[in-house]
């Protein structure tokens, strides 16, 4: 096996080439949301599947699905007892609307100063080229990987992955992996090395009360029959006390305990205040007492209000005492949070706090687990070693407050750890109009995949 | 001029004639919100205002609106100092579906038993012919009317009355009066007269709390930003206490003080609780401590929520912190409360709970007063004694929950107050299938009609 410095020459070598490949793969229009571009869709599986095969990729195949494809392939010949990384992607990309609003065509990839504009650039086909191009260099440096490798791009990410955990289902013994390298990650600035190793948990309810059988008129009923809205405002309202806190009874209870050096790290790496306030657009930030903002998203669990509605409630007046009012209503998990004594805590708020003169109904409407990567873990230190080699300094391990359905499955399903690396930079309006890919980073990023690959399996 | 007893001898003679002609009415489509219907709605007007003509009305008119036309005349040729009654009544209908739910087409009346069928019978078809033909009968047998009177008859009630105060504004002159008579009431049963003497106010608005400039991922931002949703909630849930007392500083202070004497007619004519609560279809009854739901209702003030809205609310989920949450609001207001008090009260509540980091905003959309007669003023005598002569007991005085705009009208741009008397039943269908009059009621009600037009200026 060769070492690294000969396949991060040869990286940094081709260069030209990579971004002429990128721009390739940007050209092609494959909005997944879209059913007009279904065939470009396809087009970009095709193209990232002759990728593969180009490197040497064994069991390439483009599978189908009920919605847009799956792109697979494994590399399996590390020397015997190596770990199987299970790399994770997608290959699909968001609308460009509004149009009007893109300097330059969004499928029209173009260069300009240190950045290349084009939709997907950031989100994630960077992300993708820069794992594959890892990839490749050690094939054509060593003619060899330092460890397995097993492929899953997707092509129904920016629709919520709608088939993924249907396909994961359907493909367990050929997706058997050790980890997962989810490569839609980001740093947090150009200089700025970072890996995602935590996510929140997510559980997502309805919950609906009812106070009559239909609608009555405010006149005639109003002063002497229950409001819904009325009653579904007042559960709402006792859910956080004046702390911010969640009444929940033992809402708090099994929160992982965090280190003073976790949080010591949290504060070392904190957003400034009034740059989360201009972010959120918010007159000033509130949450739970005692923790600070990035604390509070990292490392605490919440209870929001996704959702009310009751009622009238368009354009004018109507005289209406709303016979139903519904919220929706989600907790983002941390862990060791259990999901069923968090759901069960509030059912036994509603039954307690509920007048009996409405009925209610909670229906959970999905749910994922949290996700964490404990440090000092060979996946982590193999990511961490990667990015400070490449960039000459620890990376922040981030603990994120949202929560990726796909990381959620793999652990579900494959039992797979996540780890999130990626090229994307904050600014990098993916979703937006203008989006790019800082190339210093993009090949950066080809670099830290390519230690990533090396490191995992010698820590392994 | 002639007594009562040969007009009263006249009415029970022409029952055929009158049928008759009510049938002629009711087969007329002047349904008011159905574009196509436009010239059956014109074609009611020229109807009544033919029947206005022949009657010896004088300046009949049927004077075109930007929507439906109004339909006026009078008749002042009563002695020297003679009160004037305003009529008010509308000749537009509700639309009739679901069609398939009528027994006899809606516009083909027919009578079964002691019931006329069709759509406007009791709302208020019934209630016009019945005024005119007791005006009628008093020029057929005393060519003259006991009282000077002035007809108008608006055609679009069912649709919200949008241009009647414009159109009172424009014809003040022509419309004074001293009192006006609202041909729109009904009774409590067939052989429970009543008269309508009191209805609430209102008072409209809408609350709109912002607390950022976007909807925000709740992955990202959940527990660290403000929630628009849980605040609006929150200050909804403060306006009532565990009594159902509206929270607002004074907002009972200016309450009519009602006597015990009122008290005990209202318990006196009240549903039983149980009726109540099937009627509105609730599991229990709830309203102000201290109260009956019909006390609640008539004498009462009330604070409703009539919609609620924020975020998402479709099917499914997503993942988004609300940035505006608005709520509908209404008060229901009672004889002396003060309208700006009121609102001012809101206002401060609003300023003094919304937490600093939130935006709100009140917009008041309308605002009707309540309508009272005084029990003991010549129009509510003249109206009670009226029923009580062709019902052989006292009528129930009843203070309604509801808010009747041209009632408010007639009082603040003309400065009349409104007797509610009609010959609608609590059965009658009204706005639904089978709609129907009781043919019975009818012709009490133009009995009753003609011997108020004769006591209202006796009592004068």
């Amino acid at each position: 096996m060769a070492g690294i410095e000969p396949v991060v020459e040869y990286i940094r070598q081709n260069q030209d080439r990579y971004i002429a490949e990128l721009k390739e793969y940007l050209s092609i229009p494959s909005i997944s949301t879209l059913p007009d571009h279904k065939p470009d869709v396809e087009r970009a599986a095709q193209w990232l599947a002759a990728q593969l095969k180009q490197m040497g990729f064994e069991r390439v195949e483009v599978i189908p699905t009920e919605g847009h494809p799956m792109v697979v392939g494994e590399w399996l010949k590390a020397k015997e007892g190596s770990p199987t990384v299970l790399v994770y992607g997608h290959y699909d990309v968001q609308p460009v609307d509004p149009l009007s609003a893109w300097e330059s065509p969004p499928f029209s990839p173009a260069v300009k100063g240190d950045e290349i504009f084009a939709r997907g650039a950031a989100d994630m086909k960077g992300g993708g080229e820069a794992v594959l191009k890892a990839l490749e260099a050690w094939t054509r440096c060593a003619k060899a990987l330092p460890v397995n490798v097993k492929i899953l791009f997707e092509g129904e990410e920016e629709i919520g992955s709608p088939h993924f955990d249907s396909f994961v289902d359907k493909n367990k013994e050929r997706l058997v992996s050790s980890f997962c390298l989810n490569c839609d990650g980001g740093l947090d600035g150009p200089d700025k090395p970072a890996i995602g190793r935590g996510l929140r948990g997510i559980i997502a309810f309805e919950l609906l009360v009812r106070s009559s059988s239909t609608d009555l008129h405010s006149g005639g009923f109003g002063g002497t029959v229950p409001n819904s809205a009325v009653v579904l405002s007042e559960l709402i309202a006792g859910l956080h006390d004046v702390d911010g806190k969640v009444t929940l009874a033992g809402f708090y209870d099994d929160v992982r305990n965090v280190t003073p050096e976790e949080r010591a790290e949290i504060a070392s790496h904190a957003f400034p205040e009034a740059e989360v306030i201009k972010l959120a657009g918010v007159k000033q930030l509130f949450g739970e007492k005692g923790f600070s903002p990035d604390e509070r998203v990292g490392i605490r669990p919440t209870l929001e209000v996704n959702g009310i509605s009751a009622g009238f409630t368009g354009e004018g007046f109507k005289t209406v005492i709303p016979a139903a009012a519904s919220a929706k209503l989600s907790m983002r998990t941390v862990p060791y949070q259990n999901a069923d004594s968090l759901e069960a805590s509030l059912r036994d708020y509603l039954a307690a706090r509920s007048p009996p003169y409405v009925d209610w109904e909670l229906k959970r409407i999905s749910r994922a687990p949290y996700a964490l990567i404990e440090t000092g873990t060979p996946l982590l230190e193999a990511a961490s070693r990667a990015l400070e080699d490449s960039y000459g300094k620890r990376p922040y391990t981030a603990l994120s407050g949202g929560s990726v359905p796909v990381v959620a499955i793999m652990k579900e399903r494959l039992g797979l750890d996540s780890v999130l690396l990626g090229c994307a930079l904050p600014d990098c309006n993916a979703h937006a109009p203008n989006e790019k890919l800082h190339i210093p980073t993009f090949m950066k990023g080809i670099e830290t995949f390519a230690r990533f690959f090396l490191y995992v399996n010698a820590l392994a």
